[in-house]
């Protein structure tokens, strides 16, 4: 009867929002979420920085600037400093959440047929924005030191994969890999993005989130060094993941042809986001919260993190591959001989959740692969959880 | 150096957000603004909405069901009862502003090219959404009774607009013309949308600020009563000019079918709109607040509306032309003879502002309208303001 746009006539969501229906079923335990543990939510201090907000209602309620509340983005811009990154305020701009991010940046630079290149496997909604942007994706392998930097360089070098206009990569803590980009890689995929005059898009929510190994600078502050490179990069950042996905705040960082095109579209997209939860988060920030809160947040992911590590070690031996991450949410498996599509259909039977690793791939999908998340569920359902996913494998190896 | 999208290789953005620079000048009263009267929002009831949402403090830090918070989305049904409308859940969708339901609705709807009619003058940030979507805008002009349906019907039957896959309209005080469209031409739209199969965009911010004069249906209202005329209408809802703009809490309502495709754009939009401010408005409308809170800033926009008319009547007599409007924020003015961005000029000098009519128009603009808002000037600056447009108009025709 409606005669939809071409990405629109299929009804195909996100397939980790698909698992949604699944949460509410009782006893269930989700290590399919990308979210942070509702229980580690900060929330004394939230609501004291709402109490503070709040001292200027009209700000809350008002219309704000389409860019960002000030406040905030010389929150963000203090942020981004201790992240290595100076920032102008021409180069900034808030979001509704960093998917809008990459959302505005997408309808600013990316005709139908435009190719992007995008680390495999990927996070599903990257995956989904640029299939309804009808961008052309070209998929490079990542290892355990993420992006696999030699195959793109030989990629370029060929034409095989056309002239790509950008390049998405979540290099520390990757979803769903775990995996992070080593200093090296950084560098030369600056270096490409330079000769080959690309946009490298860095998303990068988990960044803070390390438990071990050695702090790996942001792709965006390594760019400083690298002549040309600083207006190559394109940086998302969110507190989505170090306080409250609920704020819906998150920022894009890009030089400034780049943001006010984006500021243009936030004007048709959604005007503004929310200033109370922006105000929320500039007082949370400008009080130095962040930096309590975040050790604890980090020691609670580690405990769980090791937890199922441990627990899929002690339970799964054999039948499962992984890498222990150093930080993030999440843990990355592959069970040899099975498809992880059939083992959730065992492990929703058993009470337990993931997302199969199809989702995260656009082409070539490693179906024996799929993403564990430590992050949602309590310390106290994790062993259990491990138990569930075991009978599951046993079930789906029968 | 960055290769953008075609409706994003110009800078230009919204008129309106143009004049935001000199509403920091210091005397400055402001006639510009779409925005409602921040002394007039209801602060404490949404400060004990706001608390009460917060007794559940992990759905307001949480991410949120993308098409909304279900008791929001009950509340917002409720609402549209109370407005004549049964809606199904899967009719309804939230959406962060109304602004976003129009962006989310074009993506799915509309291809570079697809005919889109609007009536004229027009809400300024849907002629952006329009071109930043590449629609062919047709523009049909209004009266005093709103968008002239008869003129529609000549355009369609002559097929002077070829096959227009949807109308936008602000039925009811529209902005910027103030103009109510009468029941009779409502019933007749709906009746042109069946038969040549496009969609009405009822766009409904303004509808409960009511002065004076008597009430008309909700065209979607109307739908209900015509054969196949309830999915030709997507009727868009925001608490923007009736509560606060900075909840950001818009609705749309639709046939499922367009419903679901929204929800999908959204989920890579900006996954959810904020939960925090949801639950505020859905506590607030639970509470019966917006009753008690309509009248009170019904009652305070219409004595300021009289008065504005009442000094432009005695402070501009024979110099401008406008109708009394019976409801919404604005004024739409005719000063003959003078071009209003040239008249803007000496306004700004004089300390007021306005909006060109030129804002308003996609072609053929009548240079010599003008928007006046008397939402947002405190009572006290009303007749100031009137004077100082006096002063700027002698000014203009010297």
């Amino acid at each position: 009867m409606f005669e939809f746009t071409a990405p629109f006539r299929e009804t195909s969501g996100s397939p980790i929002r698909e698992l949604f229906k699944y949460l509410g079923e009782p006893g269930m335990i989700s290590l399919a979420g990308g979210y942070p543990s509702s229980d580690l939510f900060d929330v004394e201090r939230l609501q004291q920085s709402a109490a503070a907000a709040w001292r200027e209602p009209a700000r809350c309620l008002q219309y704000a600037p389409t860019d960002g509340l000030p406040e905030l983005k010389h929150e963000v811009m203090r942020l981004m400093q201790q992240r290595g990154v100076d920032v102008a305020a021409d180069q900034l701009m808030l979001t509704t959440g960093s998917q809008q991010g990459l959302d505005l940046l997408l309808r600013v630079l990316i005709n139908p047929g435009d190719g992007v290149l995008v680390e495999q496997p990927a996070y599903p909604a990257t995956l989904q924005a640029l299939r309804k942007q009808q961008a052309r994706i070209v998929t490079v392998p990542v290892d355990a030191d993420g992006l696999d930097v030699e195959r793109l360089t030989a990629m370029l070098e060929s034409g095989e994969c056309g002239k790509p206009k950008l390049l998405y990569t979540v290099p520390t803590f990757a979803n769903p890999t775990g995996a992070t980009l080593s200093r090296e890689r950084r560098v030369a995929l600056i270096e490409l993005a330079v000769k080959y005059g690309f946009l490298i898009v860095e998303d990068d929510p988990y960044g803070d989130l390390r438990f071990t190994g050695e702090h790996v600078p942001a792709v965006r502050a390594l760019a400083g060094q690298i002549d040309g490179g600083v207006e190559r990069v394109v940086y998302f950042g969110s507190l989505s993941k170090i306080v409250a996905p609920g704020l819906r705040v998150g920022w894009t960082v890009a030089h400034p042809d780049i943001v006010r095109r984006c500021v243009i579209a936030k004007q048709t997209a959604d005007l503004c986001s929310a200033p109370y939860t922006q105000a929320i988060a500039a007082d949370y920030l400008a009080q130095g919260f962040l930096a309590v809160h975040l050790p604890r947040i980090i020691a609670a992911y580690r405990r769980k993190c090791d937890l199922l590590c441990d627990e899929l070690d002690a339970q799964l031996a054999g039948r499962l591959q992984f890498q222990r991450p150093h930080g993030g949410m999440f843990v990355w498996v592959r069970v040899e001989g099975v498809d992880s599509s059939e083992l959730l259909t065992h492990a929703i039977a058993q009470k337990v959740l993931f997302v199969p690793g199809r989702a995260f791939y656009a082409d070539q999908a490693d179906a024996s692969s799929l993403r564990l998340s430590f992050a949602g569920p309590g310390i106290e359902e994790i062993g259990e959880a491990a138990s569930r996913l075991a009978r599951a494998c046993k079930l789906a190896t029968l």
